[in-house]
């Protein structure tokens, strides 16, 4: 569950329960309200209303518009990476988990369609350094993708001539692209979208 | 040159090129200031201020921001899609031309960052009306990716498991994306990126 950072002491007192309901509330409305409005159109009056809140208690959660947009963005990034760090992680050689890992982000993404679609389009409203916080210095998504190309390309399993940096660049867009185009109960589902990048994307680095 | 719609009679008269100069101006300064503040956080003012002109003056070219930002997306998408209706023009068999469309695709975008990202990150600002009226009825950008895929899946180019749609998408994500982490004089040339990507792809559609 979602938490703002360095609340822990102030949410710990009397009925512990509603006080968390009510920030995955804030949360799935704040959520809703940047997607709709985007970061700078969105007000926190509008989320108080929404909530039927008062504004003033908002601050009881965050200190800013800004506060509450890196939680959300900070959530969205965190439950992605968790996704495919896991599917990394499970048995087969280094292509069969990158084959799950695009199937299963494409996945994700489209079952938080709304948040991703925020993390992709606002994360450049804050500030470079909560920009970093969330991503980590090394850039902890890309890298899930960049170290299963280079260890199928140390395994003999992807062309040499395949760059591991490139080829993780254009995978990884190829799939984030997808919150674009994507819509609930349209002509594809989310698993079949997987499975044709997959083999496209497969095919294109495997070695002959 | 770009063009504001409509204004070619207010625009005829007089002292010609120097009015036409004005608005090239305007049209770089609004690109350039719509990336670095996104349009929400963009106002007329800050325009007027850098081109050093009074806010009243802009009215002569365009009616309000919305128009602004209409005829900037207007322009790069005009831009973009000639520079790959050209590529899909030339000689060759579909599965050449579209390697040329991607590796110049991206090669454009790379010379045109800023426009590209105002396009890419801005186009949701615009009424849904105007952005079809951009867009276009048929999507045209698209069409061009999915074209190409479809004739050489007709021509026997491309393996039977593949759908177009699907493809041309995936093509259009991973070459797209590239404006969100390309960055002028690092570690790789434009042409280097759009040729690695264009044999990863080709790779990866065609038939055995």
């Amino acid at each position: 569950m979602p938490q703002p950072a360095g609340r822990a002491q102030r949410r710990g007192g009397g009925s512990r329960k509603p006080r968390e309901e009510r920030w995955a509330e804030l949360f799935a409305v704040a959520t809703d309200i940047f997607h709709e409005k985007g970061y700078e159109g969105a007000s926190l009056q509008d989320i108080a209303d929404r909530l039927g809140m008062l504004k003033g208690s908002l601050y009881y959660y965050i200190h800013s518009k800004e506060d509450l947009l890196f939680e959300v963005i900070n959530e969205v990034h965190r439950q992605g990476l968790e996704n495919i760090v896991a599917l990394a992680s499970q048995p087969g050689d280094p292509l069969q988990k990158l084959r799950n890992v695009i199937v299963g982000h494409i996945e994700h993404m489209c079952r938080h369609l709304t948040g991703t679609t925020v993390f992709l389009h606002e994360m450049e409203s804050l500030p470079p350094e909560r920009q970093a916080e969330i991503l980590g210095g090394e850039h902890a998504y890309r890298s899930v993708f960049l170290d299963l190309v280079s260890k199928a390309k140390a395994d003999g399993l992807v062309r040499d001539d395949i760059d591991p940096k490139l080829a993780s660049l254009a995978i990884l867009g190829s799939v984030n692209w997808v919150y674009r185009w994507f819509r609930p109960g349209g002509e594809f589902t989310p698993r079949h979208i997987g499975e044709q990048f997959a083999d496209l994307i497969l095919r294109g680095l495997v070695a002959d």
